[in-house]
């Protein structure tokens, strides 16, 4: 089969590489009916983390399952489903606890698992699944295929930003405001307007992604950034600030506009990628009483809650997908994104 | 009247200083009834944090109401009061969410307030007390002078560990470790139990300490650090650590500690003083989806709810004090804290 496989700095290419077959009896064979490039994967291709030697990539997509080893239960041949953009088990004490990134037995596609055996990256035409019945959600049914680049989100960017929104503790009635307006970013203004957020800002300087951010449910637009921005949004919440700010970026700027755009006593929900650092300035944080919470997003366990909607068009997140190409031209899809042309890619095999 | 001043490292004095009084509407002036030594005074009397020139120190008080502004409405000469470690309105944006320690009022005992009138001490006889309506809370009746050491714990230390409680989530049931065995350390004990915490383990190293906490209501003790400390506490729950942990001390190491400690997905709820840094590891953050929540503790939110329990004798925080010493030996109180021969040291002036 062919998968994209990153071999250093703006070189990604789509190679012959070995069909996955089952190895344990609870995985499962899913073939890709689509995939995208998500932003943390520009790291590595823009060189900011280094490719040491050449790998598979990619960890979004939704597929129909192919085979089943004999202890997967829940899941039929056929199936259409939703992978998260890790595997877990969705039974151990942490996953229990809702936090299934730190799955016991869990790992990350494109790499070993916890039996040494190489996991399919996403970016190809299969994948082979570990835990399926804990990482593989199934549709009731075989969805629309215009309701693809939705369900592809609930792999990753969509339960992103709810996690952002639901580690800040955005209410029914509770004030926001957004940094970044990737596809995450895009995605937490989502997540807030269906938690019950009254007022939502977008921050973002790109009038399409405004345009959607509007479409979400932002309330306002502040395009200034730095000293200007923090101004600008504390002035919008009675010169102190909004409840909540979701920092969906990861560097150092935007999680300091995060931190200090919050009023005092407020909570920055957090999912952007930290970038190599920075360190939280914790004497700031103290004498605030900002919180700060989040991390890599749980997303296996929103899906459920999330599902429906997607199913009946209540929200419709694909909408952050602004280019689709066939896998075959995935040099393109890591290029256009790294130079903005896209916000978001998605990959058809 | 006598007042406390410190002049440098391990220097403070007890000396004649102006009689307080009256200097706008909204002002009381306050007899001081009892004070005490912080463990964030011990800051500048180790000259950790330098002190350039001679000033007021002590921020714990209560006292009777001597005279009144023309303006105080809720207060009457010869209330018995309790002050908040600062002095707030308790009526504006920052107040009505919560944080009364950021008021757009407010300010510190010690120094100047809003109008640029200095604001007494708390080691002293007597306090001139801005906002007063907003700031002190009268006990219904004159107590009993049994209660005063616990009802002087509303001032700072038992409201700041019911903050780091209260910030971390604690709820009915959870499960939570306490870093920091000082007054601080072991009123979070007491606070985590009155929220129904089921499990709580008590890091200490000394056994006077260690009774307080069980008594406090510690299932647990653990008396190793570090490394050694994090492994003893994540055995302790399944190998994965408690869902709450309490930092009440302000080093480096003690965060370290805390957020190391912390299950997946648990939050740390901090309140130590954060002495010069250190900044916070994001990245471990990140990827155990462990949050920070706390900072300087709006104690004063916390009075209504903590006094009937004082009163009634269902908390008995005053006995974190294991020393009572007349203010006149406000320097022995220094030198006993300071050399770990007193928890926390009551004055009486």
């Amino acid at each position: 089969m062919r998968a994209t496989v990153i071999h250093g700095e703006r070189d990604v290419r789509l190679e012959e590489v070995p069909e996955p077959r089952l190895l344990a009896a609870t995985d499962a064979i899913v073939r890709v009916v689509a995939a995208c490039v998500c932003g943390s994967d520009l790291w590595p291709y823009r060189g900011v983390t280094p490719t040491h030697e050449p790998r598979r990539i990619g960890h979004e997509f939704v597929g129909v399952v192919e085979q089943l080893g004999d202890e997967v239960s829940t899941l039929s041949v056929g199936d259409f489903v939703i992978a998260p953009f890790y595997f877990c088990d969705n039974t151990c004490a942490n996953c229990r606890n809702g936090v299934s990134t730190s799955c016991l037995h869990g790992g990350w596609w494109g790499a070993d698992d916890r039996n040494g055996d190489f996991v399919d990256g996403a970016q190809g035409e299969k994948v082979r699944v570990p835990l399926a019945d804990g990482t593989l959600v199934a549709t009731p049914g075989m969805p629309d295929d215009s309701l693809v680049p939705s369900l592809l989100t609930l792999a990753d960017v969509m339960g992103t930003g709810h996690h952002a929104a639901v580690s800040a503790g955005v209410t029914a009635g509770s004030t926001v405001a957004v940094v970044g307006d990737g596809a995450v970013g895009l995605c937490a203004v989502l997540a807030s307007k269906r938690l019950g957020a009254s007022r939502i800002v977008a921050m973002s300087r790109h009038a399409d992604r405004q345009a959607i951010a509007r479409e979400f449910g932002a309330t306002d637009i502040v395009e200034e950034r730095g000293d200007e921005g923090v101004e600008r949004i504390k002035e919008l919440f009675d010169g102190i600030g909004p409840d909540f700010v979701l920092e969906c970026v990861g560097t150092k700027e935007s999680m300091d506009q995060a931190i200090r755009s919050a009023r005092p006593g407020g909570m920055v929900g957090y999912v952007g990628v930290p970038n190599g650092g920075p360190e939280l300035p914790v004497r700031r944080l103290f004498n605030t009483n900002v919180g700060v919470n989040g991390g890599v997003a749980s997303v296996r366990g929103y899906v459920e809650e999330l599902l429906p909607e997607v199913l009946s068009g209540a929200i419709n997140p694909g909408r952050v997908f602004d280019l689709q190409l066939p896998l075959s031209d995935v040099a393109e899809a890591y290029a256009a994104m790294d130079e903005r042309r896209a916000t978001k890619v998605l990959l058809r095999p």
